[in-house]
């Protein structure tokens, strides 16, 4: 029975996969140099989240008295009181969650009788993979391989990462201290969910951003963007579109930051961009990833990257090379670079090396950006239904017409549905507003189900929910409009 | 044409209703006593979550040092800041957002062409209700009506509501001093989220309950009693359940209560039972509502109620007496108190109204609790599915596995599924945790839709969110668990 599988990452793809192949009967080793949980916990979607909920409750102490709570000092009068973000405690507390969550990962599977290597993986040759742990190697056998290295920061060389000035993000989620101003080189999810937290704390940030508009993906419907860059502005973030960055010079212990036009700006709208230059404590640098694929030897089983670097692989994630998979980030951006996907990649890529078919479906993926407000996405966008030729109809229901969300005093934002004419099936769901990386799983499992705006309209919502968006949008929709 | 409506009452149930019928075609007129919103929004629902806004808050002020943010004085140290609820300013902030919220139901029944007419209304006779405002009568006449009166709190003789030291909901909502203490009768919905909102501000709580859980409403699933029970008894709210009060009196301006062995208790159990005499600022009663009928002039078209003057009415929400209908808690518990059924039976009313038939559909009413943590719950609980002789797997998932709640540090609760082993049916979801209110709602669709637990688990939820309680216990329901 082929049933060594070894698993190259601890990421949520790679554990995942891990613990899917073994309890299905397989062999399983997963081998990971660095700490478990990939660039999710250790580096990306956990800390970011833990320096947002900081970020949160500092917003809250600052607005707090808006909500009748009396805040005094000695004197028994508000003067004298500061609150400051310590960043230093709230690094320390993500260390401790990291940490805890990381002990979690190895009790999973050490639970499920899966071997734990820390060490460098290197593809030896087929069916064999060499650990190196601090210079000691060890070869492995394996009848499945899944690779689920990752990526880490893309380093731009015209202004690379010093760790000091010029930051990755994995710098901004390990600073030591706020500093009074930060330029982030890219509107993208990392960009602006930073852009949210250290404004937050008190930081002056001004994003920069290539093309037209805040997330300029794909799967981000234009009215998340619009609602987002209001609610910037009113928090007195500056954010630039279509300019990139050209160049950046230390002088004085400040950067000097200068733009241009962005390549990706019309010839006749460039002329009437004047590029400027910024001067800012910091810079980060926030536009890309690069496939941790170097020194793993794929070339020794003759894996052949694309010419980004990325691995492709087929529906049941694999490689052109038998019995070896890939999922997660390393596959790059075509695939949506999310843990979410990777971990379902993981379930299938393990139920096809233990011999259960199973193809993965990209249908009804959704998004969720931890800006401030919250954007939840699935599905098509407005443009891709124009674009497709696809008759459909939009409708946008804005949460200030929610009780609940006067109740808790966040009304910015609003959820769009879009709905095929001809069927009434739900092909798309763009919610931005309190809550709706939560809000969004029920318009994935309404896209995933194919159900109607009718099915939505008919199904009640508890009041008073946030969730009674869906609701109204979809009664909206369906011509029975309430509150919208 | 038969297109004269007329609405009694202008809560939730009553002027989504008129909406509808208006949209229909129908020439309709509301007519309220009060102010627009129903107990819902004066009354009910909304206020209490601005109160319990307030409360969130400043829980969160109390432990923003444990979020890394740094409280100081002039001083430069920590001990003279205080934080206190300013009940008044909370009452404020209540005042203004009801306000808007009225205005926003008027201003929608003027949108919708809808005559509003503020005054108490009475049945004349058949096809015509009289108005009275301010002394001043008016007759209407009417091919429809539809009588939304709602419901007022219960007052028990043996210890009636004087507004001063026995009080009702009403009060609660409209206090101008927290009190030091206060005993709150009745561990239902109501009770348990003015425990919560209470404690959280300081007061000392007490629970009196006479069933042997908090929330011991049938579509409670016990598993959210024992984890909010846990959760308040953290939160030092004293419950006492299995006892009722026998009467409360007032003593040198404190209130002696002396409780006694509830009736519902079984005898075996009740000699193991000490009633005792608890001493307290306030009391709050809260068990039950009673319906507002008297002086509506039913007798006058022959509409009886039942024994316990609720109006019974069939699935398409008609009385015995054709062309007048009910909706919303006038129609009593039987039908389910709750605002989101109230709207819904409003539709349902308003399209039989105008010629156009539909029925009520209770198969999945979600329930929105707002204690601390929230619950929310749909479909058949445990016990009800083992009542039915319906054989069912229950799965159950802690928050504490998801990485989000640890980010955000609320991390207590539970999600459970309720699923058909025939079918795999979710017949039922029971959350209590972080959010839960709104993440009921994508348990609601499935129910609702008749989708299976692998449907869930095959739907992909976004990392890192709190709605992933729901993939992993569908994940776990369907035997390929990750990290339940």
């Amino acid at each position: 029975m082929k049933n060594k599988v070894v698993v190259i990452g601890a990421g949520p793809g790679g554990y995942v996969a891990a613990l899917r192949a073994s309890a299905m009967g397989g062999e399983v080793t997963v081998i990971e140099k660095e700490n478990p949980g990939g660039t999710c916990l250790n580096w990306g979607c956990i800390p970011s989240k833990i320096m947002k909920t900081s970020a949160d409750t500092y917003l809250r102490l600052l607005e707090a008295e808006s909500f009748g709570i009396e805040i005094k000092d000695q004197s028994g009068g508000r003067g004298g009181v500061v609150f400051s973000p310590d960043i230093n405690a709230i690094m320390a507390r993500k260390e401790k969650i990291l940490e805890t969550q990381r002990k979690g990962i190895l009790s999973l599977l050490q639970n499920g009788k899966i071997s734990y290597e820390k060490g460098r993986a290197y593809i030896k040759k087929e069916g064999i993979v060499t650990i190196d742990t601090d210079g000691n190697e060890k070869d492995i056998a394996f009848d499945s391989l899944i690779i689920a290295t990752g990526t880490e920061p893309l380093d731009i060389p015209a202004f690379s990462f010093d760790g000091d000035a010029i930051l990755s993000s994995n710098n901004l989620l390990s600073l030591k201290k706020l500093p009074e101003s930060i330029v982030i080189v890219g509107g993208g999810v990392i960009g602006c969910e930073f852009a949210c937290i250290l404004s937050a704390m008190g930081v002056k940030v001004t994003v920069v951003e290539a093309m037209s508009r805040l997330l300029p993906l794909p799967s981000v419907d234009e009215s998340c963007s619009r609602v987002l860059q209001r609610e910037m502005k009113k928090r007195k973030i500056k954010f630039i579109t279509d300019q990139v960055v050209k160049s950046a010079e230390k002088k004085d212990g400040t950067l000097l930051i200068t733009l241009e036009v962005s390549p990706f700006v019309e010839p006749g709208k460039a002329s009437k961009i004047k590029p400027q230059v910024l001067e800012s404590e910091k810079m980060a640098v926030c536009i890309g990833r690069s496939p941790n694929t170097s020194g793993l030897g794929l070339e020794n089983i003759g894996l052949a990257t694309d010419e980004r670097g990325w691995i492709p692989v087929n529906e049941r994630m694999e490689t052109s090379v038998n019995g070896v998979y890939a999922i997660g980030d390393i596959l790059g951006p075509k695939r949506i670079m999310l843990a979410h996907v990777a971990s379902h990649e993981g379930m299938v890529a393990a139920s096809n090396a233990m011999g259960v078919s199973e193809k993965m479906d990209y249908s009804a993926v959704p998004g969720a950006i931890f800006t401030m407000p919250e954007i939840g996405n699935v599905g098509l966008t407005e443009a891709e239904a124009v674009e497709k030729n696809i008759d459909v109809t939009c409708t946008t229901v804005n949460f200030r017409t929610l009780g609940k969300a006067q109740a808790m005093g966040e009304i910015a934002g609003e959820a769009k549905i879009v709905a095929e004419n001809k069927t009434g099936k739900v092909l798309g769901v763009h919610i931005t507003g309190p809550h709706a990386t939560d809000l969004i799983a029920e318009g994935t499992l309404a896209v995933k189900a194919g159900l109607t705006v009718s099915d939505l309209a008919h199904t009640i919502h508890a009041h008073p929910t946030l969730a009674e968006i869906m609701s109204e949008a979809a009664l909206k929709g369906a011509g029975m409009a309430i509150h919208g």
